[in-house]
């Protein structure tokens, strides 16, 4: 009998933990899946004969973006979106570069609804509607520098990139070509149907889908929240309070003026922009670092015209809060489960990891079980 | 107490069900993630200076597949390693474009792992070395024919293919162009590098991946089975026994020849083919089927060749065993899942479905606890 007691815990610890399994490590997944959204159709003109086919009447479906999707099981309500940055794909929060659990599988664990997105002509986000010639010119070690990882063959101090040649070659390995112009109104255009298909979620960008993202959520209002780790252009303000061009050794920064009734709709949601480290205070020489000296302060910019106004926006500079070392690319860093967390609990503090009603039948179920034994 | 027991054999239930609670459709993962294997490396010359970066001393990684994996809990020792086709990705083998499981979630709920490959050059399979076009032509009624879905307007008769124009619009979206050239010693380099880091396996192919998979077997005996769907092209012959060329209203088919100490390792391995329906016997005029019959005959003598060898392979024309209806697909034809049971069944009668240990341990674990209770 005590042997059975003991067995029926581990299998109640088992079911209790929902998503994840704390003692093996398990997944427990109640759907997953992949999908495009959104996208145009290109028609030739005239008719297709299959007997003699030419070009005349035929298709190209383009423009769309695919998704990957996974739900835990005792899913929590809203879904997490991840939309990767410049020369990536969903590569970016699966598995890091070392090997370790991105943020697609942290997440799940914490019961959130994941998916990826491919934008439109990226990755698996398919064909574009005009050729496109994909260049084969080295690059990497600029991208190393620009993305605060490396200068040159100098990782920068107490970086939280692991060093083994394997975990760079991974890396160089997750940059994916453009398919297409990068077009802004095509991507966001997509992200905003994925909304319409799934109804609500918390946008969480990177990079250079941060300015896509603060547009996509004033063109759907599904998206509740958004976090934004890094986002490097595209800061939104309304007409007449953009700040000036800013002038940095890695390019110039240019604020994005829009309609004041649209960015009002900014206001009605949180938003936290997270930075890491290696960002110079003043003007510095190397284009990786400085780069992003413009970058963080145009978003501060952002987030107190948006708090002007009576939103809710916040950034967060790592290092300021003790969090050191971290890239330009924080969710695959070594302490990505830091970083990981430092989220799960902002979404907790908004209030956006609400659980379903059935997860709350189901432990009281295992709550009135073990009482009863 | 009934309660208890009741709820009980509900959790022993759950957590009977291996990689899948039959209940409610739960898959439990133990581990997943996504990775770059193979690949080369062009390096241009010179030395890269990061304080005036140009094209000098930097690096363009290159020519790897990614692969996309879940291994599921008390796995089969042995995984399942999925290998598009041509414009074709890991998409093939996830979600069906009428919505329903592909083969990755339904082979994962008979226990294997299962790893998706995005081939060198294909949707996340990232960078060539060379500058490549990619063109926008609309063709994708053309390919509608080749794959026996529809002729023009014409769905084929009683088709395993769901006509709602969604269905069809997710079809035309899971294409996905060639980042460079196709190259079947880049790929299957790349393939056998797969094999080499993960061991054993069995691998799985489609249409164009036919015959780059006869060549991978014989670059790596790692590949421990060949389940082929449809394999289009690249039949392989000793040297003095490839058959003529086939022509065909599709084009001409084209034996490969190869060493015959090559050849006789595929006579190593147990191989299976299946092709669908809607191939003629005779000659026909539609491109879109005639294509196909020369394939299945020479697909008919690749396998006696084999044979003849001391092998095992075998070719299943599945209306031949009274499965009809099945396109160029049939892994997410509308009787996917009966198409998936004919491999499962081929795989378990070859022994290729063996459990670890810890699986056998686990079994024994609960069918304790039932008894003592």
């Amino acid at each position: 009998m005590r042997k059975t007691i003991i067995s029926l815990f581990t299998v109640l610890m088992f079911f209790g933990a929902k998503a994840q399994d704390s003692n093996n490590n398990q997944l427990i997944i109640q759907e997953q899946g992949v999908f495009a959204v959104g996208g145009t159709t290109v028609e030739a003109e005239g008719t297709y004969n299959p007997d003699n086919p030419k070009t005349e009447g035929q298709t190209l479906h383009v423009d769309h973006a695919t998704v990957q999707y996974q739900i835990p099981s005792n899913a929590n309500k809203l879904p997490l979106i991840f939309w990767h940055g410049f020369g990536q794909t969903a590569r970016t929060w699966q598995t890091t570069a070392d090997g370790r659990e991105g943020f697609q599988t942290i997440f799940l664990r914490k019961n959130y609804p994941v998916y990826l997105i491919d934008q439109p002509r990226r990755g698996q986000g398919g064909r574009s509607p005009q050729e496109t010639t994909i260049p084969a010119t080295p690059n990497e070690q600029y991208w190393l520098g620009m993305f605060r990882i490396a200068k040159g063959d100098d990782y920068m101090p107490n970086v939280q990139f692991d060093k083994s040649p394997e975990t760079l070659n991974q890396f160089y390995r997750q940059i994916s070509p453009d398919l297409g112009t990068i077009d802004f109104e095509v991507n966001t255009d997509a992200v905003s149907a994925l909304f319409d298909k799934i109804g609500n979620g918390v946008l969480v960008t990177h990079s250079h889908s941060g300015g896509q993202g603060w547009i996509t959520a004033i063109k759907n209002q599904n998206i509740k929240a958004i976090v934004s780790y890094e986002p490097g252009s595209g800061f939104v303000f309304p007409q007449g309070e953009a700040p000036p061009t800013m002038p940095s050794a890695g390019g110039p920064l240019e604020a994005v003026s829009i309609s004041k009734e649209d960015f009002l709709i900014l206001t009605k949601i949180p938003i936290i922009i997270y930075y890491g480290d290696f960002i110079p205070e003043t003007p510095s020489e190397f284009y990786g670092t400085d780069n992003w000296r413009t970058r963080l302060a145009m978003a501060k910019l952002f987030v107190e015209t948006i708090n002007k106004y009576g939103g809710d926006a916040k950034v967060v500079h790592l290092p300021e809060i003790g969090i050191k070392g971290n890239t330009h690319f924080p969710m695959s860093d070594l302490n990505n489960k830091e970083i990981a967390k430092l989220m799960a609990d902002w979404l907790t503090e908004k209030g956006l990891d609400k659980t379903s009603n059935s997860e709350t039948s189901m432990n009281e179920e295992i709550k009135t079980l073990s009482k009863e034994m």
